[in-house]
């Protein structure tokens, strides 16, 4: 046995500990009175000059141009952000790797090359981007919540984080990850427990936790996830985002930290998050620009550049598929169900048609996704963790038993072909679901539907048999592109416990059970918009006209 | 244990049998005459009418233009192909399934339609079009050279046969394979032994050997082939042909015979074959035009349709790396050595540029793709020939000893993991050496190589230790774009013998003693074109400017 993982969390901890520049830290006195919606610190704090809230309540879009314009420095937006990351992280444990130093001499660099160049170095030049524990920065370590991992000096940059770099982007703080980024709350032995941001007592979600609560707090203005069954859809949902989980193959995804090395039977992809969509747009087209032309760094990126403006003509009217309040096993929340039925009517009012679909096989891709993951994962993760003693969460169970199960309990050549051959089958048919649609030659443009079926399930409420994922996990299996997007808050006057409800099954009902109209009072309601494989443009897009609908029917 | 395999085999020999029609069989006293080289029959024999001649020896895109523009009609098209298609089956033995009497109702459907309305309904209207066996034409079986599938019906077409039929295409003929498509011969319990064209004493190679062996025997003006480790390059190359093996996902592959299901650690691709150039193209533009949407009819394919004019200005200069004699590990016969140097020098000749390229780690890739089939479809193949009693072929003793290895003794999560670990490491450092040719930020625009040690080995001599395909399995795990093209023919006059030559091993040693310039007179030399991942149609262009310059410089 290695050493005991609590020896390896107190040297992580205590890193971080020293990273943190004490001045940053919110007073004693401020953190006796905390609001349950730690939102409201970063937005109204004095702990933050009027400048410093400024900066952090800005939206990357406008924060770009103003240094670029150089109306703003970077050096002067990475400090506000970094003093906002530390806040968040005092409030929700949301940090990992501190990366202040480096950070500060980068901005300075972009800004001396601006002032005497009168030029950017790239699209993204002077812009704080957060980025998620198992981006690797070298020489900090990429812990991913295991103990293993958590002192190991990495050595080679992700290339996704050296194309963002080239493009003028401030890298100064990674974010928090559940063990081995397979629980859908972000917890570890490493790190600890992070807490959500609109309510402390619920949990940000996972795998990308710490970049969802990140964000919520302005402790940065955009953020780079992961998502495999929905770690980057989820912790936008539950913390109000947009958050992009692409087609595999358009973002390059060479060199990160990964959870389930070699993995490939879902594929692991990356993407942004942020408050505002325009961000996400600006992200995609320049990672995915000639200039950084990722496919040249990563075999499995394709040659395709971001596109804009591929709905034609952008005015025309849009056909949804959406999906009522459950798809088949699972029943969302009342605040969940009331966010279908504002976007519906929201889209209605804006002229565009929304038809029910019925999630085609859900439950079942959600199975072999879940199964597929212990099966491939328990010896990669278990093999790991048991080295240093570290407990297994009861989320991760699954993976306990396939580990325990030995190398030859679970998978030879024979059951793997059958694995595959199932999941290409389930992609056809949903592609012949979708052709199914066809009006008039055309085809139904996205679909829209929840992300999972909490605004933001209660710290540890996960941790048990009412874990679920279907919501998200079913779009990786496709393989389709999918962008979150926020259309309001739980309220308690609003959102009452369902009465005359027949649940689906057990399940169903302990899920249901767990509705509190005063506890999630508050926490953000948010959506996803499914396009087709390949369409990631179409779905910003699409998002983009939810969006529009959204406010123009509040 | 099933019904015996010689059981099995006498239905599918006497259904072959009963659907030839014997009025195209060559008569007996030709057949007492027959040259070495075959291909000189349909070029002379007057069994053919001069019409039948005429259109047999043209290329599918002068065919094309010929029925569209009703000089010809499809059927007296179709019919002259079937008769030599018959012809090109007794000398060869290459045909598997014979579809005449639906084909010529399709093609008398097609001349209707054109005559009556005055439009094609595709852009390959009317022409005969032949498959390899694994395209499933219900109810004809799919036999894939194994007795279990030899005279079971099919019921699902495959989704690239339905998409020709759409675009006119007239399906004739299927085409012979060895065993699950896993050898480098096309040789099977079921149909026995296909041998090659231009030389009948040598193998049309594997597994498209039947498409080979047809399409230089001019019993086809365009064939489909399939290929996971040369098979659409080894048997255009004996034969003299253009094959092109795509990158993944751009061509359908969904619901083909597979010879490992659920296979996908490297990728089975399919392609068009031909003794024309044009009709790569033509194939291509069709299949992957918007009409055809392949993309929303295969989850798998990728929504990029067929780009034309990728080079540009199409005059610029290319710089080709090109591949000495051997790959580091296997080394070149002499008339590939001498097709060589002639595409060189004709290259050098039109203006482009040509260095030497070092093949990186081609070995380790080749044992790399070589061992995960033999992992992967030891139970796949074996579980099913074992139970009609098949003997085994020496070339693929290595499934057998995976097989009996049993469902753990060869893979389990840890060891797949490791494998698809390796494969990408592989893809990443052959990226990065495509990368380092950079001039003036200039990458090599493609890679020439042989496509095999041998013009057309003699037949059977693949099955022992000398079996290779290291020249072509590389870049299916690396998923590159490859064309196969003509050079010209193996010259005992100028093709000696090595002397003074030093074999890197053994294996090289003995594959360079197979060489004997009498024998080997007259057979094929052809050589492949790579390009980048995507860049399926710059291979193809690219092809066209090799294919010139040697024409240019014969």
């Amino acid at each position: 046995m290695g050493q005991h993982y609590k020896e390896i969390a107190a040297v992580a901890l205590q890193r971080r500990q020293d990273a943190i520049p004490t001045e940053y830290l919110l007073p004693e006195e401020e953190l006796k009175l905390l609001p349950r919606d730690l939102t409201v610190i970063p937005k109204t704090s004095k702990h933050f000059t009027s400048k410093e809230s400024e900066i952090i309540n800005s939206d990357a879009e406008d924060i770009l141009s103003k240094i670029h314009s150089r109306a703003w420095t970077s050096v002067e937006v990475t400090k506000a952000f970094c003093k906002a990351s530390i806040v968040a992280q005092q409030l929700t444990n949301c940090l990992t790797e501190i990366l202040f130093p480096e950070a500060l001499k980068r901005a300075q660099f972009l800004d001396d090359h601006l002032a005497k160049t009168g030029e950017v170095i790239g699209s993204l030049h002077g812009l704080p981007i957060s980025l998620k524990d198992c981006m690797k920065t070298p020489p900090y370590p990429s812990s991913i919540g295991m103990a293993c991992y958590a002192n190991e000096p990495t050595t080679e940059e992700t290339v996704l984080v050296t194309i963002l770099r080239n493009l003028g982007a401030v890298c100064y703080v990674k974010t928090t990850v559940p063990v081995a980024m397979m629980m859908m709350e972000t917890i570890s032995n490493v790190w600890g427990e992070t807490n959500g941001a609109y309510h402390s007592g619920t949990s940000p979600g996972g795998s990308s936790g710490g970049e969802g609560a990140l964000l919520a707090m302005r402790g940065s203005p955009l953020g780079v996830g992961t998502d495999i069954g929905g770690s980057i859809r989820i912790p936008s949902a539950f913390n109000g985002l947009y958050g992009l989980k692409p087609t595999f193959g358009r973002f390059p995804v060479h060199g990160g930290q990964s959870g389930i090395t070699g993995q490939d039977f879902i594929y692991a992809n990356n993407g942004p998050m942020s408050r505002s969509l325009p961000a996400l747009k600006l992200y995609c087209s320049a990672v995915l620009s000639s200039s950084s032309s990722p496919w040249n760094l990563d075999p499995k990126c394709l040659a395709i550049p971001w596109r804009s403006h591929t709905i034609t003509p952008p005015s025309r009217p849009l056909r949804f598929g959406i999906i009522s309040d459950n798809d088949g096993e699972i029943t969302v929340h009342p605040p969940i169900l009331r966010g279908l039925a504002l976007t519906k009517a929201a889209l209605e009012a804006a002229g565009h048609a929304v038809f029910e679909w019925t999630p085609h096989k859900h439950p079942e891709i959600t199975r072999e996704l879940n199964n597929s993951f212990y099966t491939l994962g328990g010896a990669a993760i278990l093999g790991l963790t048991r080295k240093h003693g570290e407990p297994v969460f009861e989320s991760m169970r699954g993976y306990e038993r396939t580990f325990e199960a030995g190398e030859h309990g679970t998978l030879g050549p024979t059951r793997l072909r059958e694995m595959i051959t199932r999941r290409n089958a389930l992609q056809k048919e949903y592609l012949e679901r979708w052709n199914e649609t066809a009006r008039d030659g055309e085809l139904m443009d996205g679909i829209i539907c929840p992300a999972s079926p909490w605004t933001a399930p209660r710290l540890g409420v996960t941790q048990s048999d009412i874990f679920c994922v279907n919501y998200t996990g079913v779009f990786n299996l496709l393989d389709y592109p999918v962008c979150t997007f926020p259309v309001t808050f739980a309220d308690q006057s609003l959102d009452q416990v369902r009465s005359g409800w027949t649940p689906l099954n057990k399940k169903d009902a302990d899920l249901q059970k767990d509705y509190d109209p005063e506890f999630y009072h508050g926490t953000p309601v948010a959506l996803q918009c499914v396009g087709r494989r390949l369409e990631d443009e179409k779905v910003l897009e699409m998002t983009g006209i939810i969006a529009e609908a959204l406010k123009a029917a509040s």
